[in-house]
């Protein structure tokens, strides 16, 4: 941190900065500039062992310095996240889905593979999901993506079909030899939907839902965490250092839109966010085209973009009958619409010399 | 809602338009226009009884009949909330506070009053609290505010003092005569914050933590609900509806500032929400100035915008030391700032003929 | 200028920028910490007598300095304008309009009045502007506001009456006692507008059109500079820079309401943006809350909040028959309304111990 | 259009509707539903041969509608601009650049090539543009940039070479056969820049500078029209309607980042623009990823996704030396960058069966 006096502060002033680095076991590195003066702050651990240490400063220190009498700001050098950052981990993660199912016994999303992950964007009934499912299978996708708890923008929404949703999935996953990755939205839910899930999704809505992250954090199912609808990428990765600190290590981001002032897509998918964190973080991270863009006419193109951009997996909705699905059919792609855009991605992943992950 | 035809559409198209309609219960009527053929439908409910057929149009049905042959759009007519309208209501809700320690055994937030709620961010001890409550109790304040659960957009951050802060807020009610208020982070902690407070509060990154809406839905505590830092009024109005569509009537709107690209403001108030909510809904609204701008030195006149807009309370944030707390120190009044905030408050007040409310 | 170096980074980079700040006539101060150093860049001006050594540092240096080997990012300390801060400035500047048909001669913005200018977003013929001026007169606006030439987010819309528009303000100002502000849109045009206008009108649109400030900048003129819908203050108030480095010292700015994601109002009006200004600058500040919310409605109370935020001004959009308005009726008051506006402003200001200006 | 009348609105709102209508030369045709009556507008064209006739209805006209009694909201069925729109020229537009110096005497932007312009962000000497020019020639791109007036948000800053800087771009052009664009600030600037370079560039914060867009719409270069950085895509649309509807058809659009939230990239730049501007405009769109990002290491990733998102062309900053540039030079590509890159563009427009245009 560095403490920027404002111009013509008072000596006292100075000290009293000093004084409380001081008593915060901080060191306090003054320049008296012709203009002002500036103080570095170094050493800066708090106690060892607490989760207080692990990210050096106390990240509420900050803020208390700005009131200090003549502070104009206080200005931060290092990241406040630690273990999500490509500091901490210089190499890339892969994280391994652990999946009876699967021929081989496994999948893993990040590396040089790109995952993809497709399916309704609700469970609505058996037919509609193993339609789906054989569909996706088939054309190359390997993890089945369904909601079983459904955030609803209105109480009067469908809210998914909960419990029955989960085993749905279970018997998709059986029967067509893929992961499953599903919504959690509580954390009493996490012991349920862990029980029939190979990958926990966190939605937009919940990205700062702290106690589930928390929760999410104590179990060892990879967790996919979407970005919240406004939230800056440093928000982003410091809800994911929530589930890391609790101990999960399997953590996976999903960029999925945020919310600007353009009113013809319902998001404006941040493409750049995706090279951006392969540069701060050593997380894999994957792209929801549908929810990014809300319009299936933009879902292929938006999933070509994404790959070229690193991705390292994308997440499609995929409805047998978009004009019958109980919710967010106007991004779901039909069946023909993902049959033509897997060659396309497959031409795409190859021109960057990167392979699409195979069951 | 009215669906619009794309130029030159097929006779079959709006054939199929009307069918669909049909098969949901509702009913159409083409326009046949020279450029294009618009549908009104009419009618519309769901099945009686059930929550659905409050709203009259199930919400997800705009969005299927987007998606069939030559449909260009769906313009929605109605408003989606019903509970919280000010059509549903056409009269001021005026929301009752029971509090037993207070003089006169209640309070109330809505009509012509205008009620203070004031106190530290957080919970931190019992000389900072009791100290605060005294001093603002003192000034006028009525409500004493003061966070136990804290989110903290980081893990390593101060995240409150749990129970035990509830504790000191319930010593500090019996003591200084006020009503609590303090948040509620998730579902499960709903009972324990009802034991020890008198409204709930849930934060701006809950708003649409849609199982916690329907938890204190379930009680009949007033809650007061922060708008979402990216949440249209639609769709806070749609998160005040979960809370009243479980039975509790007891909702408190908040605004408290929202996302945009200024970066010299924590958030950007939006003072204009006031008397929009007051025009769209007939709950109350308070103003929350201090996480509104995040700046000490904006809370008092933009509590002065707030109240000549309309608002029917403030939530200000007040630290007695504010250099020493752990949380928001940057953004809390001293109490000599509050003491020379509230006659500026009541010449405002007295200059548009409301009055505070006092215990 | 803070240079913070990457962590590790080595003894070479460290030189590497030295020498850079050396060559530029700048002198670094490297702090070495445990875990990265930073470099205090002192001294630092241009070339005298040279427009770049006003601001002291070049512009352009920062981007320079991150992009040399191992340095993470540059902070900036000082504000990159000059002549509109507050540390150049320390006192209020006052604007006077010299308007010889005024009864005392002149009429003044800024202090401790509030000069309220009023009149139809544009010019549309003589008996609607010579209606509404009277009627605004008469309550007493001072300054006539009316468009002769209108920015149009569509070719095919109405762009304003032109020369004949603003022959009538003047007429209008010769019969009424009234000042006359109206908006100039390109440099050529500035020399016809100065002809008739007290004021000229900056729109949102040309905030950034640095060719028109300079034009405006050096005229005599007193100058409204109206906030770009996306501007940060920082911009806005290097935008005011740019016509005070011409040497027209009479810049007012104006608060007019942001871009956000909300849907239900043209712009979100920044409230806050009038007291953090006070702060930032000497310049007095406007509000305008027709465009700055769209909607008739809202116009009142935002007028009203402007002026506990601390603004010098009012500028509101009156019409005497909003519904046959060729533009932006749905956001003028009509005459009636601003006759019930009025006192309630001068209740308002009275609250603050501020006063209206009188002609 | 369709105007919604509000619940229960008197019989004479609805005949001041149809007689407002009436009067504009328009006819309503009235559905009364059980709830509320909705009023379908048809017909409706302005004077013919006048431009108010070309866009059907007249743009304020539904503004007016929204002020009448008992209207609700007014709903817009039709776009608002015709000649940029894919209805009413249902191919691709193909601009054709003719430049004498070229080899084949012409290059062109759209259809199935896409066309490679790089260069620096500014002229800033001979030998800084040469160097350029030879190289990114040598590497494939077929138009140069580079900016002899620049728009610096500071006035202090850097604000480019001017004609001189022209002068240097056409020598480039001659001794390495290549087109040249540029950016033109003011309307008396179009006839110098049209002498020097073969394609205009119109910059974000000129976007609704009106009068430039009136003025290279009178010429007949192809102009290059970025989008303003909160504009959303239909003012975009409309914005290149200005030009075209002056008799310029040279029209390509440029995707180069809008303004939100994050921090951490100068703009976020959204891909989602091109498939769209594709599905409603026949023009050409091009993307800047060096603008769009602020970051050089973002603009590789940021090429290739415009690329498989169908862009026709791309704007790459390039400098010989970044840590020496006086503008910018944080987003400029080195010419080893570059080098690399090509190859990339060139596999990933492979794989989606594009070609690079030669010139």
């Amino acid at each position: 941190m560095i403490v920027v006096m404002k111009q013509h502060c008072s000596e006292e002033a100075i000290e009293h900065v000093l004084h409380f680095l001081d008593d915060h076991g901080l060191s306090g590195h003054p320049s008296r500039g012709v203009e002002r003066t500036i103080i570095g702050v170094l050493g800066a651990v708090g106690p060892s062992g607490t989760p207080s240490s692990i990210g050096g400063i106390n990240p509420e220190l900050g803020e208390a310095l700005e009131t200090l009498p003549d502070v104009e700001q206080v200005l931060r050098v290092s990241k406040p996240y630690k273990l999500a950052s490509r500091e901490f981990h210089p190499e890339d993660s892969i994280i391994e889905i652990p999946a009876a199912c699967l021929t081989e016994g496994k999948l893993h999303i990040g590396g040089n593979g790109i995952t993809i992950m497709a399916g309704p964007c609700t469970v609505e009934s058996e037919k509609q999901l193993m339609t789906t499912a054989a569909a996706v299978r088939k054309e190359g996708a390997v993890i089945l993506r369904g909601g079983a708890f459904k955030p609803s923008t209105s109480p009067y929404g469908f809210r998914g079909m909960g419990e029955e949703g989960l085993k749905l999935l279970a018997k998709a996953r059986a029967e067509f030899g893929m992961a499953v990755i599903t919504e959690v939205m509580t954390p009493t839910d996490v012991p349920m939907v862990c029980e029939y899930a190979d990958i926990l999704q966190i939605g937009t809505r919940n990205m700062q839902n702290y106690m589930l992250l928390d929760e999410v954090g104590r179990v060892e199912k990879p967790v996919v965490l979407k970005r919240g609808m406004s939230a800056t990428i440093e928000e982003w990765l410091l809800a994911a250092e929530y589930i890391l600190a609790q101990g999960n290590r399997n953590v996976i981001l999903c960029e999925r839109g945020i919310r600007t002032f353009e009113k013809l897509t319902r998001n404006t998918m941040d493409i750049s966010a995706i090279p951006l964190i392969k540069r701060l973080s050593h997380l894999p991270i994957i792209a929801d085209p549908s929810q990014g863009t809300g319009h299936r006419d933009l879902v292929s193109p938006m999933s070509l973009a994404a790959i070229v951009a690193g991705t390292d997996g994308l997440l499609i909705e995929v409805h047998p009958n978009p004009d019958e699905a109980l919710k967010d059919g106007a991004q779901s792609l039909t069946i023909e619409q993902f049959q033509r855009l897997m060659p396309q991605i497959q031409a795409v992943a190859g021109a960057i010399r990167r392979e699409i992950v195979t069951g």
